[in-house]
């Protein structure tokens, strides 16, 4: 997969389509897939470009570096990946299991493409699922209360492992903001609720309280506010009063499972870019 | 279609199945469905029987007594309603006619079993929708913002014609308590968001700005709760980053006119029963 | 609304976006929406561009004039549509009233953009839905087995009033492939089964028959083969073992209904390219 | 879970209800769950009784007894399946392992109430996924084309350990007849399509070259007849002319682990009775 992804944000102006996908034909490239979104309330234009490396004559450093030259005359903002780089992916868990199955499996079967050198939890009741699938699991509990040095050995595994992405596969613990400061835009989370509803915890019990009549989950980017970070995925399915929580608990977890490796998919394929509190997830 | 609908409610106990069908099946009436639901979380039975009246040889009024003291005897609450008595509505509108015509054209292709004698607005918008269909239009303005005069001239209007539902189909006016209470559980209102998301005000600006990858609409039970009544139905749709508030607005009237008109529908076919907030809502 | 719509497909080269692209920018024009699509199964490419004319200083002639070479020397095929000539629409009825109701409603709300000049049926059963909104109804029968004639008729009446789009709104006959030929890739009909099941007739009694837990509609492009067309737009609902035939047909209605004006606002909008049995349908 | 289900079928006469409850009262049972369905095209009735047996004075064996009395008596059909009696599931699969990983992993969440003795393979390939959850793997290939004693290797391993219920899981050969009828109503199968559109082989690539806009999967009973079997449950996606047959395939798997989950709960708790070609399938 010799190919490389442009992930493009600039205000929106004439000329701009044309003057990027000029750059890569003078330079040869092929373009083998190219989507655009112009948000026309707030005059943003969002593109992202895949192309094929594979007859280029200049080194990547040489291609950065134009296009950054080019970058800068333009005056937009970018960020480039190749697709021969997997990702490195840290997966945070307590003791629910089906969001790291469904990652695993996934993984395993080569439809989720990353690395996944280490699996860290709170609590020590999941290391049979790592064991299974030979991961490495990392047990750091919260001794004491003491919240902060647990989240420095969990920021030093991750270090040590050159993590890229943080997945908190219903990982209960509420993260410091100096924690999600350090991976901005790279922790995703899965809430089971169908967001903005149901914030904050307990959410299946208060949904059958309140009588809904669909549950569902949420993907998002952590960030320092709880359940307010941009949305990536999310997905429902209906209900009726027959549900009871424990059913509700069951059914939620079928939905937060496939939101979940959606929303990590999207985010390994550099199908997103954000802006403010929104996400622009493009298509495959 | 001589038939009869009991709904019943009852603190959950042994014999209570088996006691209310032989009552029916001694007085010699078939069972055309029957529909339970056991709350175990707050041990409470639901029951609603539809039953067959054709063969009757007890008047109506003889067997509304002989059940009302077999529950008495029982200690359960119940309703009875007959089929053959068409339910008459008001539709209360504002200036957007999407949820009102589907309403108006559901019923005149016969798939909303009821009288609709009347429309009322706060607005003169609207009228010519019902002139098409032949329905006279009351146009009820707030004058120098007295809404209690307004509302007191819309609660003649329904008791005059005999009303016994009233549909908010886009009436963009909070009621007050002192009306809510007037015609408890036989107000349906239509919220445009997927509550509890996004209660109150500007729902689809609201869900843009927070990025939601789904909007919905929720049709309720207009309590003195503004959007906190209990829920009837609920539906969503898939959007994504492409769609502007515009956008969301027209997908949204889709989804409200078949979230309303399922909500009616269930209502005027008695197959909800309400419970706190929660709603019990039998299948067709 | 002074903006044309470009739709172009080509096989798949380098430089084709860039140089379409530069090709408008070296114009004048602003892009406001550029979409694309490369079918790597058959390395066709397909790319829908909206225009800003607004400040053109060409004629449209010369625009596409110059833009016809320009294909020419590229060697692809295109259609270019202008956003302020709104396209006139005949809808095609027998009796059943739903998606006609939808379509007329839609349209008045000013959320299909259209003229709908006439309605034609080969029963008399809907002119009082045509009156209601102050639509020409001309009923055209079917006399002593004499479909030809019956179809000269309705062509006539289709080319007297100028018609770009036929819409099939549960017309119950099946076209002549003369008809169909005349009016390739713009008729639009609305199939009440998810197609390719349930082809031919009677769907909702085969659907129960065969026990099927969800239901569906299809709107396809009308060709020679009957319910082979090219598929715009399907959507489906759960049902369970409880829902009879009849109730199949009323919530067949409702998903009948969305799935058509999805598809003719499709088509109005210029988002639709077709190829061999398969439509590319942009987003909005 | 000292609790019984039957599952009762009957022609449909007054006094049904009645007379099935009553016999449970009398014999001191509570009622824990009392489902109905009338089937008014058919004449038929069906009936999915959840009994407390905390109490129970009876044994078992009694129970049946006087049960199978009294239905003789009234004449309908039957079964009675006891809750803390596990089955016994034997999961059959070839290479894919989607729907084999959710069966393990769901099962040893403790959300699938069943017992997995043996998985059964004509490929050597998911032996790993087998050991990984220890459970006991045979591998039966097809040797010289001899079908016939591959299914009675099959078979035997079947009687051997005791197994209640089959699972196709993605099992790619084609069983004779001879073997489902062995089982009946008692093998489910998983096809990858949106059945009876797309019956036989390579539904993702005919789906592909049709234009669907929607694909999905269907759970069903294995009969004689490929793919004509009674459905349990189907479920679909939205997909769009992006989505090249590899995509299709992927989306699809994750709607047929779900399908195919769901469908085997539905089983295992006793939800269905099949009645020709439908199934009536009774809420959770």
């Amino acid at each position: 997969m010799k190919q490389a992804v442009f992930l493009i944000q600039s205000p929106d102006r004439k000329g701009l389509v044309s003057g990027i996908t000029t750059f890569f034909y003078r330079n040869g490239f092929n373009i083998l897939h190219c989507q655009q979104y112009t948000d026309t309330c707030e005059g943003e234009y969002y593109m992202r470009v895949r192309l094929d490396l594979s007859d280029m004559e200049l080194t990547r450093k040489q291609l950065e570096d134009d296009f950054s030259a080019f970058a800068t005359e333009y005056g937009f903002r970018y960020s480039v990946y190749y697709l021969d780089q997997p990702q490195r992916v840290a997966v945070l868990v307590s003791k629910t299991s089906h969001c790291l199955y469904d990652l695993l499996t996934l993984n395993q079967e080569g439809e989720l493409p990353c690395e996944i050198p280490l699996i860290i939890s709170n609590h020590p009741d999941l290391e049979h699922v790592a064991d299974k699938f030979r991961v490495p699991f990392f047990c750091c509990p919260i001794v004491n209360g003491d919240k902060a040095s647990q989240e420095a050995q969990i920021l030093e595994l991750l270090e040590r492992h050159l993590i890229d992405l943080v997945v908190l596969a219903r990982y209960m613990q509420v993260l410091s903001n100096g924690f999600t400061e350090r991976y901005p835009r790279r922790i995703i989370n899965i809430h089971h609720a169908f967001l903005p509803a149901f914030q904050g915890g307990n959410p299946y019990q208060r949904a059958w309280e309140r009588g809904v009549k669909m549950i569902g989950a949420t993907a998002h980017y952590a960030t320092a506010e709880l359940d307010e970070g941009p949305i990536i995925e999310q997905d429902v399915e209906r209900i009726t009063h027959e549900a009871d929580p424990a059913e509700l608990k069951h059914i939620g977890s079928g939905i937060e499972k496939r939101v979940l490796t959606r929303a990590v998919r999207a985010h390994l394929e550099h199908r997103i870019i954000t802006t403010g509190r929104r996400t622009v997830v493009f298509s495959r």
